[in-house]
């Protein structure tokens, strides 16, 4: 078994040995900015510890698991456009240091790069492999789609943001630890087990997110709360808050959500003050730890010693931080 | 064998079979719009006329065959944003349609589908035919950055120029043959030499293109002619003239692709005269006939029967005009 420390420290090489020095740069440039910018490379670790779980032989993944960081990327890449996000990861985005035709391009390149890499799997594991990629990566696009929708949207379900986070987040994690799964030769029931714990694991990263933009400790985080407030996104806080709020409350919340020249400060304060007062992080930590209750529950299913399992357990603990 | 025709009539209920009322409609209304559109259908027919000529059975060519289709439309879909295009075949294109967020985003779930449907071959050859597919897709987008690179540039040598539409066009042209053959286990050394002959059939295409735009009879084509010169578009018709004129010629040719102001049937006009006077024509017409000819002595090495060669020949002729 290897430590996550060491999956990264061979990510790391692996990525280094990558040449982009090629024609035409126009193209190459942005690529190798783009994956030079690090981040947590969670996807492309959470197929090598898949892969180093189920017994499998890590050198074969490493390509492949570069193919899903290369592939989320892509979609980070032409996200930015679509959302007009002038930084990524404190930088400037790649439309805004070149300009859209190149980000589209170079993101255009990234989805080709990415399937070149994934399919660089044994020709038995190919089919499989590249369906559980194709699939994935089809509905992050749906996802990104839907979020795009719940901007304009009037009224969001809870059920509707859930499967917009679950298409967006949570199916390419779950697809990256399957895909680990599929090079060590796991079998179909661990496969589609390990599979749900990367679903339900997603979902619940994605609503400590939100919990975090609000609830965060800012020394701890590094990030200003309130800042989903502020653009007024419609997380899973708003939702509930929405759901719960009557009568005053459901006034002053939707007309903090729409009104605009309204001092920011002020805004944030108040629908703060109004998610304490319908408890709305109770809510959605027990949504937490219901999705990670699943995800425990999957992994406890799968037949191996629990002993190979410990890294992964580590990584989700670490992960979900669970102390806001 | 199959004829064109019969070829045609398959495809064409294989493609009305697709259902994309799917959700996001948002993504999908796009992606059907862009394959309704029609167009020769030129490459899926080219990987079954392979498929066939080689002996192999054309149902097994026809989902990777409409994989490549979709896979052309996404890059045109994406080009025309890029290339900030209105119309495409006579209709508004998606992102004037719709806009550009929704055309990234369509494009990019085109690519993905495009991915799984080429994916649908036999076990055995899915690797070879992912290769060939990923291959022309990195490509092709390679050509399109070379082609915008080119509006920009301030010299660009025949060489370069031929290098692009090598990228742009000629090399899924070739991947089509290629991946039709391989469907049909032509064997490496047919395989080679049936994406030679697409190759090189394909530059010599694009250069008949280049020609029709100033020399197609009108009332044939239907397209009126002199619209790259219009345009400024560096053709080769246009690189030839600049590389052959001297002195006083030079510089007109030189000033009337810069300055603006200039009224537009005096241009075509008088590049057109001195076309003419360089016999720019006869150099085109040489430079197609020996990519033909190189076409020709591919197809001729490939050790089949000649008569399974007929329809492939008839389209090439068929569509190589040789009548201005």
């Amino acid at each position: 078994m290897h430590t996550v420390e060491q999956l990264q420290e061979k990510l790391r090489s692996a990525l280094n040995t990558i040449n982009y020095n090629r024609e035409p740069i126009e193209i190459y440039e942005p690529v190798a900015y783009a994956l030079s910018q690090g981040g947590k490379r969670m996807r492309p670790i959470l197929t090598l510890l898949s892969c180093d779980m189920f017994g499998g032989n890590i050198e074969e993944a490493i390509i492949p698991a570069i193919g899903i960081e290369i592939f989320h990327n892509f979609t980070l890449l032409h996200d930015d456009i679509m959302d007009d996000a002038p930084l990524r990861r404190g930088k400037e985005t790649v439309y805004k240091k070149w300009d859209t035709n190149r980000a589209i391009l170079s993101g255009d390149m990234m989805m080709i790069l990415a399937s070149k890499y994934v399919s660089k799997v044994d020709t038995s594991l190919l089919k499989d492999v590249l369906y559980a990629f194709n699939k994935a990566a089809g509905e992050v696009c749906e996802g990104q789609q839907y979020d795009m929708n719940f901007e304009t949207a009037q009224h969001i379900s809870i059920k509707d943001y859930l499967k917009m986070i679950r298409l967006k987040t949570a199916v390419l994690l779950a697809a990256s630890l399957e895909i680990g799964a599929i090079i060590a030769g796991a079998g179909n029931e661990n496969i589609n087990k390990i599979y749900k714990f990367g679903e339900n694991i997603g979902l619940a990263f994605q609503l400590q997110d939100d919990l975090l933009d609000v609830y965060g400790k800012q020394e701890k985080f590094g990030k200003k709360t309130g800042g989903d407030i502020a653009a007024n996104k419609k997380t899973y806080l708003y939702l509930k808050a929405f759901e719960l709020a009557k009568g005053k409350d459901l006034e002053s919340l939707t007309k903090y959500y729409t009104e605009k020249n309204i001092d920011k400060e002020a805004k944030i304060r108040t629908i703060k003050e109004m998610y304490d007062k319908l408890e709305v992080k109770l809510h959605v930590e027990k949504e937490i730890n219901n999705y990670y209750s699943e995800a425990s529950r999957m992994l406890a299913e799968i037949n191996i010693p629990d002993v190979n399992k410990k890294e992964l357990i580590n990584l989700a603990d670490k992960l979900l931080v669970r102390d806001y």
